[in-house]
């Protein structure tokens, strides 16, 4: 690991935006967390900056002692401009804690985004590997070289029947939390996916829109995540998750035939109208962009359109947001303007300029 | 004037819809019509089967004798298959009275459609030139003609005081009436249509939805026509019809500019909008394409699309509704059918293969 201080992201996409991942017509990324935290310092939650402030240099040094040079690279928040901290936020790379508190708190990225660190969120250290498409795999398997990294010259606060500390308990044990966003429109137009989120819920499962609760979802987008940490080996959670997803992809499946056998004319209509607004509109609300794009991204599923008409899905789910927006064109923009830009950003986009 | 029995209307356009009058950024088509009755019978409303065949008749054999080989067609309408008659009404040239009576009715047509005359409907001939855009003076002309023909042949109801007597009071006299059918959406779209709809009413002219009432009005298309024909001369009338048609043609301009000066990325997003969805729809109801064609012809005729996407516009009004729809394929179709057919033909129109 190298130790470098901030400076511009100037990449546009992270490598989960890129897509290309297994499952991907229903699996959008997948992500693995570890919590971890410093044994001789308080829980962020309970810690004065100061000692924010020593977690931070200690972290930050340790990246210096590391003996090989991967292109990670250490940002302390407070000297990433305010609009770079809430793309990193849009990109699914930072939590808004994080970047709320940037007066003591860092992201430690590689060089494609798919690993991201953060530190002083709730924990000393958030390490999050997130990868394109249904990939637990990948995903837990960085994260795993990450954890031995930076274990390698940080003392975790770990308790031989606890396991690993956190300042919340329902990350003690393996800190681990593995999580899928999946992409259910069938399941919402069939009006399955109420019940359906109730009941992984019970199960030990956590499912939420990933913009907006329940089958208001924007974009039907939803998280779905191994709820305890506690109690199991990481390999059975992800076990465990991986199953929840592998039982969501099939139902999905299922209701997209059920769509396409049942109205197909009135599918066709809905994806060709969605095509034709994001091609064409000159103004675009966030919402309904998510609406019509998860329409788009469906149709193109499923091929009514051609295949590759999709691809911009996961890239545009973030390029289309605030900050981004913003980041772009470098100057606040009011809702009118973003309205604007986005379309345009959509347009061009789809219509393969940009 | 040749004599000719009913068969297929083979043509799909008439005249008017293929535009290129004068004015068409704002008036579609003119039509002027004459009620003439002939002296020996009673008038249709009061008239039994056996007078009304012998008024066809006499119509049909005065036409044999005109020295003039004009490419008119004598059609009695019980000799026209019933999808094409409602083809007639919704190409204006017929009326939904005269398809209605088929038994006893005829309509004569020219070569172009320029020219129906409608036998037999609330009186005897109703004789009707429509050409594209604002131009009472081609239409009176040509209305003028076919009225010194046909008069040549039959004695007309005429009284010294009177004039020309007619089933209904409100048309005694010139039996003449003028209409214009003007597209007015920056007159709706900024709030004014209502104030100007009675003031006109009130100053004598009728102004009335062509597809539905009042600002509701479909395709924001409206019909504005001389109230009386009594009193005053046909060129008296035209003139005052043109003095209104004017006022609303120049107002309607200037409810434009204001709408491209107010907001025009807000206009700029309508008229794409309306472009993306007519162009890739896949179902489409008749409300919804009038109002989206409508859309499209006004940023057509602002320049915010390229002129030649706002042409097919008359021509569409009329493709776009039931009986011509179901002409083309040949067979009933139900609700959802139609839907599905208008879209496609739209669609192709626009992107111009048919």
């Amino acid at each position: 690991m190298s130790r470098h201080s901030a400076a511009p992201f100037n990449k546009t996409l992270s490598r989960w935006m890129t897509g290309g991942g297994p499952c991907e017509d229903v699996v959008v990324s997948t992500r693995v967390r570890l919590a971890r935290n410093l044994a001789q310092y308080p829980f962020p939650p309970s810690a004065r900056r100061e000692d924010a402030l020593a977690v931070r240099g200690a972290v930050q040094r340790s990246l210096d002692d590391l003996p090989d040079g991967g292109d990670y690279e250490f940002y302390p928040l407070d000297r990433v401009e305010e609009i770079d901290r809430w793309v990193l936020v849009e990109k699914h790379l930072a939590s808004p804690q994080l970047v709320g508190r940037a007066d003591c708190t860092a992201i430690i990225l590689d060089a494609e985004e798919s690993i991201s660190v953060m530190v002083n969120e709730e924990d000393h250290l958030r390490i999050q590997c997130l990868v394109p498409g249904f990939d637990l795999e990948s995903a837990w398997s960085l994260a795993d070289t990450v954890d031995d990294s930076l274990g390698a010259g940080l003392e975790y606060a770990f308790d031989e029947d606890f396991g690993y500390l956190t300042a919340c308990p329902s990350n003690v044990g393996t800190g681990f939390r593995g999580s899928v966003m999946a992409h259910l429109p069938g399941l919402v137009h069939t009006g399955q996916i109420e019940p359906l989120m109730s009941g992984l819920n019970k199960a030990g499962a956590l499912v939420r829109g990933v913009f907006g609760e329940g089958s208001k979802a924007e974009g039907n987008l939803f998280q779905v995540s191994n709820r305890i940490s506690l109690g199991s080996s990481e390999d059975e959670m992800a076990a465990n998750l991986a199953g929840v997803a592998r039982e969501l992809m099939s139902r999905e499946r299922s209701a997209r035939e059920a769509l396409l056998n049942g109205n197909r004319y009135e599918l066709e209509d809905r994806v060709y109208r969605a095509y034709g607004l994001l091609t064409n509109a000159r103004k675009m609300s966030s919402e309904e962009a998510l609406d019509l794009l998860s329409m788009l991204r469906l149709g193109s599923d499923i091929n009514i359109l051609p295949g590759g008409l999709g691809d911009a899905f996961p890239e545009l789910l973030v390029r289309i947001r605030r900050a981004s927006l913003q980041r772009v064109v470098g100057e606040r923009l009011d809702t009118n303007q973003r309205d604007i830009r986005r379309a345009t950003l959509v347009r061009n986009r789809l219509l393969n300029d940009g």
